[in-house]
């Protein structure tokens, strides 16, 4: 294979669906690829195209993923944590989406728009953070640094594709299943069966789940508890309060978030709009157009509106929307990766 | 028609969906009919069948209306301005499930568990709540009679028969156009085609729609500040501060909340589940049983569950399901009007 000038780029977990995303995402925003190094990590399809070629994407190679100047990990924590750190150990630049190092003290957990601060030149392991509380550091950020967040309350409403693509398979096959149950009939609505589950803990189709991950001792699930310890490290905040009630909807791409924000300085709606309407990354709506999953998938913004006075005088209360699988996920890494390339830190 | 022994009861707005409901509902629970005099407000199929045979549902007639001794509206605020008021008037018993007369300080909103104190000999008009806030009403009552409650805040899922039979027809047929484009292609989610929508503000299949009613010059829809008003008077609490995002889902049947609540005299999420635990109407659920609107369906009952420490040591996070068109509406009519036969006020 020809060197073009350039990186090449070692992608783990290149045949899922964020895998899908961020070879998209490379392309379209021309990221200075030479070489690229896709490897599937399950048992899915064993190649993927890029530039309209198509490359075989292998089981994980640990030789040929040392001999990349970036690696990206879209895959499950196991492998992140197996691989990720004995990469960054040998001067490998990697950006592991998974969970597996989010936390740790060491690993800068990065949203560009955000907090680009946190990276570090000899820091080469960056974690990038949970797709459910990428909208809310986003569009929360430029409030929070003026008024100084200290309670977060968030429900979210989280599309399928967030949980994989056995789970969007499942769902589809559900919402296929009842098609012909959808009528009224004498005039009552129906009452639908619950079709079984396997990818998620309860049928989503016609459904939501007040479940994403499994269930701690103080009543919140992982997810939820994600969200609060995530929020905390990126914007820099270890005393504010979180709750979230993390919920599954039958939607394909788009998580949406009714958030809560208390601040120590109080901050008007109309001049939070202002803060957010010249905010990095987040496309502020009017109230009458505000976002919603389907009007923000395969878009790249995070998108926020109904910007209002919350419950106290000190709180504002907003709506979330942005793409999980995109900045959610494939986005915010081909950012990070961009911001090293422009630090002069990532080249070929 | 020959007169057994029980009621004549007038149903304003019979064939519609809630109108669906309480005629069932009147049938299970063996309420004392005796004539039943069904109206049809619109343009729907003319007649209902009560106990097996069918019965014509014609334009509403106010003289037929005097002539019972209890009449129930499920149709619009407009129509319920019209007749409710004169038919009161005239010591017809009237039970009105718009939201015309909810807030009127003569009239008393009532969800029999928690507050059938307000019920009065000489109340003849009876209002019943929004179908969003019942679950909540019933849900958090137990915990604020303790407590206090001093501060709500609500995030809601709400299901599409909660809009009407337009905007159910409108989502299935969205469904059901969308089914084809319900799969994985080259491994990417799909992204949907946005279908027309005209009986709620936006496309509903695969989306949620973060509006229900029409904005107020506070940012609030008008389905978020009915609860909050509803919410205060029911539980008699003029200073509770309730902040409401209201979101419609793509679900059929099944209101869900998630709910934050503040009190006065803080209590434990373990007192919390003992209180809910033998609160009337409720059901609670254990953590990993939690409730779904799939799996709520069809029941009587306010489901809750996830019960856990909010944000703040004085607050409470919890997880409320109730059917909309059943404990939300139809079911809540029937047992106000149970209570009121109890009483001895409602006799033939």
């Amino acid at each position: 294979m020809t060197r073009a000038s350039g990186l090449r780029v070692g992608i783990v977990g290149a045949t899922g669906m964020v895998g899908r995303e961020l070879i998209h995402a490379l392309e379209t925003r021309k990221f200075p690829v030479a070489d690229i190094k896709p490897f599937s990590s399950g048992r899915s399809q064993k190649f993927i195209h890029f530039r309209g070629r198509p490359i075989s994407a292998p089981e994980v190679d640990s030789r040929q993923l040392a001999s990349c100047q970036l690696v990206v990990f879209v895959s499950s924590d196991e492998i992140s944590k197996k691989l990720a750190p004995g990469l960054a150990q040998r001067g490998v630049w990697v950006i592991d989406d998974s969970s597996a190092f989010r936390l740790h003290p060491d690993v800068p957990l990065v949203i560009p728009e955000v907090n680009a601060a946190a990276l570090g030149r000899d820091k080469r392991l960056i974690a990038g953070p949970n797709c459910t509380m990428t909208g809310l550091a986003v569009a929360g950020h430029p409030l929070h640094k003026i008024g100084r967040a200290f309670e977060a309350r968030v429900a979210s409403y989280q599309a399928v594709s967030g949980a994989g693509k056995a789970a969007l398979e499942e769902f589809f096959s559900q919402a296929r299943g009842l098609n012909k149950k959808l009528k009224i009939k004498n005039g009552r609505a129906p009452l639908l069966p619950i079709a079984k589950s396997s990818a998620l803990p309860r049928a989503i189709a016609f459904n939501v789940i007040p479940q994403v991950g499994g269930f701690g001792a103080d009543g919140y699930a992982s997810e939820e508890s994600k969200v609060a310890a995530e929020l905390r490290k990126i914007w820099g905040a270890p005393n504010l309060a979180v709750s979230v009630t993390a919920v599954r909807v039958p939607v394909v791409r788009g998580h949406c978030l009714a958030a809560w924000l208390r601040f120590k300085r109080a901050l008007s709606p109309g001049y939070a709009r202002r803060l957010l309407a010249k905010a990095p990354g987040l496309k502020l709506c009017r109230d009458n157009d505000y976002p919603t999953p389907l009007s923000c998938s395969g878009l790249d913004p995070v998108f926020s509106g109904r910007v209002r006075r919350g419950a106290s005088q000190d709180e504002l209360c907003l709506w979330i929307v942005s793409d999980n699988l995109l900045k959610g996920a494939a986005l915010n890494s081909v950012q990070i990766a961009e911001e090293l390339v422009r630090r002069g830190w990532l080249k070929a």
